[in-house]
């Protein structure tokens, strides 16, 4: 196989959970260049149904952590983006949510690609009128999705991710017509 | 920014919707391939709730193409990826949608870094039951999340695709705290 291709296939199976940060400043212009791959995820009509709010300032965080079990996580990472669904530009709830989905996974790409840890933190969905709460935000209008906590790797935590490198084989998933 | 860096997220940004394909054969390796890259999305709980039917026999593609509007596309690619969500591996239906999602957008990832063609049909739930019938698969068990078209890139049709290369900017879905 050529190189490059083996390069990318390779990056894209190579993403995994980081759970463990050290404390290390990320320049903002990093998480812009997160968010320009998001800004690049496929939507249904194209009608792009989300929202994100990036945060970075100790009491917000400490309000968000407080909202989901994972609360270390959040309160380790540098940053933590809070991703809303933004109904005022949905069509259909099914494909509005794979959407997130897709946009969700290219953020975990990007910080990847720029050599972030990063994940995925569904289990705060628990407390979802909160999040409306504290950034103000209409339940009307939006929904939250989930949290990307984003910093540095604690890379001599052995365990950082590695439980989740488990996966079932394609051939278990997948019939051939 | 480092060349490896600027590379993944070039890679990452440039992956676009293809609809006009040319007859060509495409290895079975090459969908093993694409798969694998679906295989490692994240999903709640690691419950990786998928299941793909590949479609390649003529006879098949045609019952698939009969049921959505952009049938060219489905007869023009050289396989169809019939995408389910799988019920029975189910936990929270917000989160099984979102993590289908994120699977079908490293497939189509898989697809740019292999330098195929591929498009994410969602019209095609209007007829969903109807994808049940042909693959014998249960409305209790399984529920069609979507068809990716896969196969070589027409590259002569200009408006391929160019139509969607239009995003929001990120200041516009983006809030700093």
């Amino acid at each position: 196989m050529e190189k490059k291709i083996e390069d990318y296939l390779g990056f894209i199976k190579s993403r995994k959970s980081v759970r463990d940060f050290i404390f290390e400043k990320i320049e903002k212009e990093k998480i812009n260049e997160i968010l320009e791959c998001g800004r690049w995820a496929p939507s249904g009509l194209n009608n792009q149904p989300w929202k994100v709010n990036v945060v970075n300032h100790p009491t917000i965080k400490r309000m968000v952590a407080e909202n989901t079990k994972y609360s270390a996580i959040v309160e380790g990472a540098y940053y933590n983006l809070v991703i809303f669904l933004d109904k005022k530009k949905g069509y259909n709830r099914v494909k509005d949510i794979q959407s997130i989905g897709a946009f969700i996974e290219n953020i975990l790409l990007g910080a990847h690609a720029l050599n972030l840890g990063a994940v995925w933190i569904g289990e705060i969905l628990n407390k979802k009128e909160k999040m409306n709460e504290i950034f103000k935000l209409k339940e009307e209008d939006y929904e939250l999705m989930g949290v990307v906590a984003i910093g540095v790797e604690e890379k001599t935590k052995k365990n950082s991710g590695t439980d989740e490198r488990k996966r079932e084989t394609v051939e278990n998933f997948t019939e051939w017509y």
